[in-house]
Parts: C-alpha cells; sequence; structure tokens
C-alpha cells in the first residue's frame, strides 16, 4: 500500500466509480441530500480521494451530467438505423432512447429533473444537449420528408417546431415511464408511436401504428410483462 | 399619509401589483439573480412592505408560481370547450394554452424554467400543477374515445400515456414559441394539431389537419404576421 502504490491504480477506472456511485446518489436522492460521504463510501473510496479527483460537488455534479448526456445522445444515435423507411427509423430511435431511460433510471433523474433543478449552470448543461437531439431529430424528420418527395408541405420552421414537441414528448413519457410501474420499454415507444406517428385522430378511428414484430422487446425478459400493445 | 391611511390601501391589489412586479423579473432575470429592491421598485412600493406582504423571497417566488399556475390552468380549462367534435375541442384547448404561455412570457418562463431550476420544494409545486393538466387532458382523450365509441382500442394506461406526451409536446413547443421570433399562437397550436392528430405518418403524406377559418387568430393583430400554416 501508500501513495504510490494508490497512484499507480488506473485513475480513469477509479473516475467512473466515482461518478457511478454519485449518478446513483444525486438521481435518488437529490442534489441537495446527496452528500459526499455517501458518494465515497458507495464508490469504495476516501472523501479526499473524490475531492483530489472531481474537485468539488458542483464539478462532480457537473461531470454526471456530461457522462450521461453523452450516453444518452450516443444510444439515441446509435439507434437510428438510416436505410430504414422514416417509420421504422422513428421507432429504432424512440425504443432506443426509451431502452437507455429505462436502463439508467438515474441518469435519466439527474439529467431531466435533478440537473434543471439546481442552478442555472447545470440547466444550461442539460440544455446543450437536448439542442443537440432536437436537431438530430429535425434532420431525421427533413430527411424523411424528402425521402417523400413532399419538402415544400413541410416549411423548416415547422420541421423545427414537430421535433420540439417530439422530443418534449419523449422526455415526458421517459419520466412517466420510469415512476408507473410495468410500463415497459415497448409500451412507452409504440404510445409515443401513435401518438406521433399515426396520431390521435386515427387513434380514434381505431387506425394504430404497429410496432415490427422482428425485433425482441429489449425490456420483456427483464418485466416478465407481456407488451400491452402490438 | 401616514400609517392608517396606508393601511386602509386595498392589500389584494398591492399584493397583485408586488406579485405583477415579481414575476416580471423572477421571470425575466431568474429567481437568483432577481432583486427584492428591484421588485419593490417595479411594484412602486417599499421593500419592507414587500417583506410584510409576501414575507420572504421564497414566498414570494412560491406565490407567484402559485398564481401563475392557477391562472394558467383556468385558461386551458376555459379554452375546452365540451360540446365541439374531440379535434376541435383539443384545437381550441391548445389554442387557448398557447396564447396564455405567448401572453405571459414572464409567467410561463416562472412555471416551466424557474420554478424546476430552483429547489425541490418549488418543483413541487409546479408538478401539482403539471399532474393536474395531465389529468384534465387524459379525461379529453377518454371522453374522445367514448364518443367515437371505441374505448376498448385505447386502454387506459396508453391514454396516461398519451396525455403525457401531449403535454410534454405542449410544454417543449411552448418554450421554443416564446425563444423564437414571428412564431404565432396559431403556428404552435397548428403545429402540435398536425403532429398530435394527424400525426407525423399523415404529414409525410401529406395530409394535414386544418385549422378552423370561424375564429381570428388571437395574435395575428399583435405580431402583424400572417399565419404561416392553415
Amino acid at each position: 500500500m501508500g501513495a504510490v502504490k494508490t497512484k499507480r491504480m488506473p485513475r480513469a477506472v477509479r473516475e467512473q466509480q466515482m461518478l457511478d456511485a454519485a449518478v446513483r446518489t444525486f438521481g435518488q436522492r437529490g442534489y441537495m441530500a446527496a452528500s459526499m460521504d455517501e458518494i465515497a463510501e458507495l464508490a469504495g473510496v476516501s472523501k479526499p480521494l473524490v475531492y483530489l479527483y472531481l474537485n468539488s460537488k458542483e464539478d462532480l455534479f457537473t461531470a454526471c451530467i456530461r457522462r450521461e448526456a453523452t450516453a444518452l445522445v450516443a444510444a439515441v444515435r446509435a439507434g437510428a438505423r438510416p436505410g430504414l423507411p422514416a417509420d421504422r427509423q422513428l421507432w429504432s430511435g424512440l425504443t432506443a432512447f426509451f431502452t437507455h431511460t429505462a436502463r439508467h433510471p438515474d441518469g435519466w433523474a439527474v439529467l431531466h429533473l435533478q440537473a434543471r433543478t439546481h442552478g442555472a449552470v447545470f440547466a444550461a448543461e442539460v440544455a446543450a444537449m437536448r439542442a443537440e437531439v432536437v436537431e438530430f431529430v429535425t434532420r431525421l424528420i427533413l430527411d424523411a420528408a424528402r425521402d417523400a418527395h413532399r419538402d415544400p408541405d413541410l416549411p423548416e420552421r415547422e420541421v423545427a417546431g414537430l421535433a420540439e414537441a417530439l422530443v418534449g414528448a419523449a422526455e415526458s413519457l421517459a419520466d412517466w415511464a420510469n415512476a408507473t410501474p410495468g410500463v415497459t420499454v415497448r409500451h412507452s415507444a409504440a404510445t409515443l408511436m401513435n401518438f406521433a406517428w399515426a396520431g390521435l385522430g386515427d387513434l380514434m378511428a381505431g387506425r394504430r401504428w404497429t410496432p415490427p414484430d422482428d425485433e425482441p422487446d429489449p425490456e420483456a425478459a427483464r418485466s416478465g410483462l407481456t407488451s400491452p400493445v402490438g
């Protein structure tokens, strides 16, 4: 033991352990109530080491926001499959989003509740990520409209509004899904597809968008629930 | 002048003036940066009087949140017209919502940005209002489904999800509309109607929901813009 051996431990690994513990603590207890003692204990390190690596509670929280934001954006980007028809692209993007938020409920709570509830600096971190997602969704909708050769029917400003609406709806549903027992990823994604793709008008008329059957429900195995949709 | 005359001034009127000034200051400067000096000056009263009536900056902010939340919920309720077909009910409810948020941008900023950014106590105040709106929208969708005699096609859990999606989309669009010059109420409401009622699928196929022509655009006179939709 001693200082030399401690310093030779891979710092990156230790930092990730601290961030794992911090995301869990911030997500479950809230930013204010979370203590550095608790985070250090959960990470299996001393409190001074957390301060040495991450500097302060504020900086630790900022590091959590950045890591979770990067992971969420990457998951959504990886979920979109450019070769597919527009509705299938949207379905796979939404499924990726709800899978990520369901698997990382503490990370989602950090991003969507905690970061926006404890000061403008943290809120700005999340706003930057959100702008990136809106930009990405705007591009998806524009591409879909272009594929349909109907660009003139969807002016750019309307597409920007549609992307804002879609992202806002997805955020709201992710909060709801994580707070409501028994709601599967497939359920959340199908609800939003029916809302966003088919529209309430089609739903009222008994016409619904049907999720493809050729892929497993990523949550089915975990929750043991059959999907209430599709 | 003197204490007696001051005390006989209607307290309710004074309080509303203080709340007007506070909503404007909190909405534009943010909760942290807003000073009680500034609020008192804008309200045309002394700072001690603000403290006498509203007790503290925290209590003043809470009073602002409650007043703005009550006004927004009342505006949305007043906008829904139970006798109309479902799409017209939704259209009039959305128009009422976007009209209110456009006319009270500082109130909306207090509710949707400031209150959720400065602590769990304030966030809980807004969460209560939001739950009321979601409940109201859930009821609207259920009634519409019942009118269409298609209840079995829309299980209650899916309706709850649709209401969350719709409210999240409307919140997101209201932020965007208030931050984007030239976006009219009719534009925001029509974008969300097309998204929520017709769905992206219909939009891609060139089928859009058309706003009724028999009502004036509540923002047209103010903004001088022609509506980019409908």
